[in-house]
Order: structure tokens, then sequence, then C-alpha cells
């Protein structure tokens, strides 16, 4: 028996599908029907599925073929499986297995699927350029050396870091040398790292903007870092009040388009923080999350090119290409990259080298230029006709912000926003109120004026649902 | 010029290459002219990389196209650009950009490139079924929603999950329905993500292995968590000692296939360890790294399977595809979803949607299952080729541990490991000595018996190089 079992592999069964079965009670034919019982009671084989060919099954467990083929003849008896021909033995359809069906995938609870998803942070998804993604990949995994497969550098594939350099360099002003750039799952991923290496170096704040995520504070703060807010006005933070604030290391922004106001940071902050910064040792977290949009001119280089060794630089395709690729890109001061390439190892490598390589080549091939432009004139159309629509039909409210990313803030009329958040999702329209972004702490000297606006995701719908998200929002604006 | 800026998104030219520039300076020809040197100057365009066409720059920067012209014609007459007929306007090769020559990549210390790299965790990386994943990966990406491409459930894509818990309960006897599944990008992930909850439920102590890689101790050390060690015999970890341990609530272990020694644990012991986590509500970590592949007989079933609601089951396909693809999988008591998804949700969800999508369909369709088998055959092969050259050539090596897996351990004579390791590496063959992976302290109350051996992965090799392994590692043995 130890020889069949041995030829098994080398067998022509060896193509068919695997099964694991536990063999016991006191004859072979008997234990192995009631194994296969038992697998199809419990659910381990759905109903409907196929079963090894008798053949295969026999090779693998090293027993003749005749007893698995009385094994399942008496299992069709019985009901368990049915036999067709041509179609092999499968489980039969009428068996309720006892495995529980499954839940209700678990949907974040504040974000309900609703008509027009226009929650921020999400380009619109039906652009996603899947063919061009496939030939591209074909292209990068032909190319691609054996090793790529392997477990691989913690700060991710040379070849991308290679391609984002020269990228960020020339569209973003970033000073983009391979080896500063970190390869990582998106901006949430980066920025848990950073929080790690801060905190080892026992830095114990991190300054945030007035109006942000408060994922992104929950994150630093469960790093250990306490994160007092900056006033944000129409230049951007104010980020003169660092001075006043007491054991803060460094200052998560978003300088190119602060987040979700849309204002840019003025030419005057944008060197002040960076003084700040050499002055005290400090480091800028510059959260460039859609660097690549703006519409009415050249956008701001980003704040890194100012200092290099001041500044954390974080990017992503979640706005450029979509969210579900999962990879962004830090670039670091030259003096944290040890620490950050330790923090990553740390927690596996996380981010597939087949996407790596794809994204190095979809960006040195130019692909991605073309993309970013053709989404850059699609969410420019979009914006242009939220302003106009809004111009006729709703022109008591005010488009704020600058003309760039994937969001804008309409200014409602005083008290009116938390009304209009519930008739916006009573028409089916996921919109959030500014309030939700808002975050003061009672000690910070200053109070944020009482804006009442919506902060609204034009890029999200897809083409067909546009013109309904549109017209639903005119019905709910006051 | 603001209406010029305005048409320029819409104009032929969005079809070029992105040029983010700074202008200053007196004049816009000067000015841009300027800009434009400074780029080539720092090396943020790479010398030959091809400039954006004289008509896309001119409509992105909202100047006449003559502007352009003349500042590259300016830059062309200076020799930081040159200009062909047909090949554009591009950066001089000549110029020799101040960026710093990328450093060597951060190899991992203890791991130089070596003609024979056989150590242990990976696969065949030439193995890789690159055009089939593609192949799949198209059917994939065609058939998936367009939600697919967004941030997604942290749990995983369900239709993942619900290819594996077939996959599983079939393959490995283990209890998985797919809500109690949690994609992770592999062991060393989804163990951090335990450790973490582990740590938040005020667990101490984790046992492990007093074999094993140091690694993982020290991701779990780095949780907060103390690892004392369980003596390791011919039956596998000597489970009987966990009672004796203080502060202990959850055991790691590689029942199927102790790692590295290669013992399976026997039929006591699993019910002794299953017994042990239900009467102190501990759990089991159970690490089926190599599950599919045994060559003597049917695998033993996972552990889980015994009681699904006292072991977190871990697997990966990072020995049966190959570790690059960062992809794994955590089979989850009920009571930890919770915590694990917020744990996962907290450092970002990490696995690309697209890489999900494609195992999901990869493992439907039953090509991985028809993959496994073929590698399953192919590491047999080389196993018993291996043992058959020892016989031949160094009788005196005793090969030890099951017929399964991806590496074996050869009992050397006393004293002689540091040696024949050293040996090894000088023929380029890139071995462990058994000495690495142990692991006691000093009040364990017992010693493991001083064991002269090496670690060796025979599915490592590329067919190419096999049979100069397996002759090098013949010279080197005594």
């Amino acid at each position: 028996m130890a020889d069949s079992r041995t030829n098994s592999a080398a067998s022509p069964s060896a193509f068919g599908a695997d099964l694991y079965l536990e063999l016991h009670g006191p004859g072979l034919r008997a234990g192995l029907t009631d194994a296969l019982r038992e697998v199809v009671r419990t659910g381990r084989l759905a109903p409907g599925s196929r079963l090894p060919s008798s053949r295969s099954l026999a090779a693998d467990l090293g027993v003749s073929r005749s007893t698995v083929v009385e094994a399942y003849a008496e299992l069709v008896a019985e009901g368990w499986l049915t036999a067709q021909q041509g179609s092999g033995t499968r489980v039969a359809i009428r068996v309720a297995p006892h495995r529980a069906a499954p839940r209700a995938p678990r949907a974040t609870p504040d974000e309900p699927r609703r008509r027009y998803g226009l929650w921020t942070g999400a380009p619109d998804l039906a652009t996603f350029p899947r063919t061009k993604w496939l030939t591209v990949a074909r292209r990068a995994l032909a190319a691609a050396p054996h090793d790529a497969f392997g477990y691989g550098d913690a700060g991710g594939r040379m070849e991308l870091r290679t391609a984002l350099a020269d990228y960020l360099a020339r569209v973003r002003g970033v000073y983009a040398e391979p080896d500063r750039i970190v390869i990582c799952s998106g901006f949430h991923h980066g920025l848990a790292l950073t929080g790690q290496a801060l905190r080892a170096r026992r830095v114990r704040g991190v300054a945030v903007e007035a109006y942000g995520l408060d994922v992104f504070r929950d994150l630093l703060a469960s790093a250990g870092l306490h994160t007092p807010p900056l006033y944000v006005d129409d230049h951007g933070a104010r980020v003169d009040d660092l001075a006043r604030l007491r054991d803060v290391g460094a200052v998560l922004m978003t300088p190119g388009h602060q987040y979700p106001t849309g204002v840019a940071l003025c030419p005057d902050r944008r060197m002040a923080v960076v003084e700040w910064a050499r002055a005290t040792g400090g480091l800028i977290l510059e959260d460039d999350y859609d660097g690549e949009f703006r519409y009415d001119r050249q956008p701001v280089g980003a704040l890194q090119g100012l200092d290099p060794e001041r500044v954390v630089y974080f990017g992503s395709v979640s706005k450029s290409l979509a969210p579900g690729v999962r990879l962004g890109w830090m670039v670091l001061p030259e003096e944290l990259i040890p620490e950050i390439v330790a923090a990553k190892g740390h927690g596996d490598y996380m981010t597939s080298a087949l996407e790596q390589l794809t994204l190095a080549e979809f960006i040195a091939s130019g692909v991605y230029d073309r993309h970013v432009r053709s989404m850059r004139l699609r969410y420019r159309r979009r914006r242009d006709q939220l302003v106009e629509v809004l111009r006729q039909r709703a022109p008591g409210i005010r488009v704020t912000g600058m003309a760039a990313g994937l969001q804008t803030v309409l200014e409602l009329p005083r008290g009116t926003e938390g009304s209009v958040v519930q008739a916006a999702a009573r028409q089916g329209l996921a919109v959030r109120g500014l309030t939700q972004f808002r975050y003061e702490v009672a000690d910070g000297g200053w109070q944020l004026p009482e804006l009442d606006a919506l902060v609204f995701n034009y890029a999200a719908p897809s083409d067909s649902a546009w013109a309904g998200a549109l017209d639903a929002l005119c019905r709910v604006l006051p």
C-alpha cells in the first residue's frame, strides 16, 4: 500500500481537486463512506460542488478504485451525492449544510449604501483602467526577475521607487531619490509607520489641522501621540501657533489643498513652517493626497521640495487610480529611513510585488501620466458643471476652495447644515457636513467660525449617476 | 491668459507627459528658461528623458507656444537639452545630475546573495505561474464590480473569503465560514494583528516552540508579550508543560509540520493542547505554513477542526505560490473577529483588491489545486533525489522529519555544524544550522539535546541550479 500511495502524485489523477478526509471506523470502505458523509453533512463540501474522480481519490488515499466507487454509490443511494453522466459525482443540492449563512458584510456603521455615494476620498471607481492595467501587468510580469516573487526588500521594489523618483520630481517638484522612497499600502499605512517611528524617538505630540479626518488623528493617538489642532483660515493652517504648542515634534498637514476646506497654504506660511521645523528639529508630515488635480492653473509644488530633510512626503494612487490597488509611497528625510524600514519590516512587507512592478511599468511607460490627465479633464468638467448648475438653481450657495482635487465645500445659510444633510440622505445622497471634519480643543485659545457647509465629492459618481446626483443635490439645497 | 489656461486640459496636448515647473524671474521667457534649466540641472528630469511637446507645455502654462520653443532652443544652445527630428526634445545625456547615485539595495545583513540560496521559507520562485495568474487576473478583473476598486472591507474581499472557506474545509479540514476569515498579507501580518488583539485583552504571554524563527518571537515581544518556549521532541511540542507556565494566554505552534524540525504533533498532544485551551480560555495560534505538502500519505488535518473557537488558523500562498503575492488568511474564533478587524482597519486594509479577486478566481476555478499538485510532485521528487544522493554519497547523514514541506533536517556528527555551514558558504551554498533556530531560556527546567544539523530547503533552487546545489552539499558533508 505504501507503494500505491507513493505513486499517487505522479498518476494522471494528480490534476483533480484536492480533498482532505479523515478515515476512521471499522473497515476501509465503511470508514471512507463515513468520512465522505461527514464532509457533506457539515458543509465542508458545498452543495453542487464536484467530488474528485474515483481514480484520483483512490490514488490519493492509496486505496483501490473500487472502494471509492462503492463509497460514492452508497452515498448517492443515501441522497447525499448525485451522479450524472458527464458531470461526475457532486454534492446533492437539496442537502442543507450546517454551516451558518454568511452574515451581511460588516459595513462601516456610518457609511450605509446609498444611491449616490458621494463620500469624500474616493475617485470615480468606474474609471479604473482595467484593460490598460492588465496589459501593463503582462509586460511587467514577463520582464520580472524570478526573485521579484520572493519576500523582497521592506522598502519596496526598486523598479517602482525609481519610476516614482522621476515622476514625483517632474510632476510635484519632490526631491526624491529612489533610496528615500518607501512603498506602503496607502497614506494610512504610511502614517501608521511614521507614528511608530516618532513615538520611538520620544516625540510626544503631532499638531494637526483643525479640519481633517478623525481616523488619522485616532491613528496618531493610538501610537501614543497627542494631537493639538492648528486653526485653519483662508490661507491654510496657522502654523505660527506651532511655537506656542508644548511637546510637539511634528505637524500633519495638507499644504497643497487643505482637506476638506480646499484652501492652499500661502507662501509665507510654507516658509514659516519649514523654518519652524529647522529651528526645532521638528518634522512636517505632508499629505499630498490629490496633488495631481488642479484645474485653474499649475499646481503648487510639494512643500517637501523646500527642505527634504524636514518633510515626510506621502502620496498614493488612491485618488489618481483607485484605493483598491493599495499602493502608496513615502519620501523620507535621510535620517528617518532606517527607522521606517524597520517599522515596516516588523509588520511584514505588506505590498504585492506584482502590483508594485505593474505600477512601476505603468508610470515609466507614460500610461499613468495620460490617465491622470484624462481624469483631470473629467473631474474639472464635473466641477464646472457643479458650479454652473448651482449658479442657476441655487444661487445663494457659495462654492469655496480652490478649483482642485475631488471635492469642494458648499457654504450653506447659518443653521441649515444638519437639516440639509438629513434631506440629502432621504434623496439617497450620501454627503457629510463640514461639522463632521471640525476638531477643536477647549484650551486652543481660538474658535473656528461656525460654518454650515456640505463637503461634496463631485468625483465619485459614475457618469450614469452624475446628473441624478446633481439634481438631487439641487433639490435639497435651501 | 486665464482663458488659455482654462482650455489647456481639453487640448490635444493633454496626452503628453506632466511636468511641474516653478516660474519666476523677470520675464516670461527668461523665467521659463531658468525653471527648465533648474529642472535639468538638479536631475529632476533624468538624462535622456523626453520633455513635453512645446504645444503641450504651452497649453499647461497658459503661455504662447513660441515662448516655449524659444526657451527650449536656448537650452539646446547651452547644452542642457538636445533636439532631434522625430525624437523630440530630450535632456542631454552628458549632463550629470546632482542627484546622488542610489545606494546598493539594503540587503538583510545575514542574507548575502549566494549561488544556491537555500534559505528556508521560499519555494522555487521560478515556478510562479505567471501566464496562468495573468489569465485568471483578466477574468477576475472583467467580472469585478466597480466597488471592488474602492477602500473595501477590512476583512477582505468576500469573493476570496468564500473561495478560501470551501478550499480550507475541503483540503485542510478547517471549519471555515467566510465570515470567520480575515485576509492579510501573510503570516507575519496576521500574527502582528493577533499579537495586538491579545495584548488588548491583557494576555501577558504566548508560549512558543523551542525551535522556530526568532522573527516571530520578536514580533510577539514587540507587542509586549513574553514568549516562554516549549520543549520539542519527536512527537512535537511538549504541550503538557503549558499548565506549568505562568501568565500564558496562548501558544504559537506548527502542529502539522514542526518548523524546522519537521515532526508532526502526535494525536495525544493534539487533544491535550485543545483541552488546555478549553480549560484555561487560552488560544492556539496554528501556523499551517505548508499544510498542502505531504508526500508519503494524506496530510493530517488542521488542528483548528478540533475546536474552531479555540484556534486561530493561519495560512498563506507564500509556500504554495510565492511570497511576493503577499496574501494570507486567518480563520478566527467568532469572539476574536471584531478585535482583529479593528486592529487591521487601524493599519489600513493593506491587501490589494485586485490580487484578492485574482486569487479568489484562481482557487474557485481549480487552477490553484492543480498548481499545488504539480508543486507537490516537484518537491517530492526533489526530496526523493536528496535522500537517494545522500544514501550514496554521504551515508552517515540522517534525513529526519516527515516527508513533507519544503525543507528537511540533515543530522550531522556531533560538533561539526559550524564548520559544515562555513564550508557550505564557501561553496556558495546558503544554508543554516539547526542551532540558529534553537530557543531556550535558562529557567525552563529542561535542555534541548545538543544536535548538530543543517536545515536544508530543497524546494528553493531552480531546476537549473538543483543538481549543482546537491553536488555542493555532498562535498561539504562530513
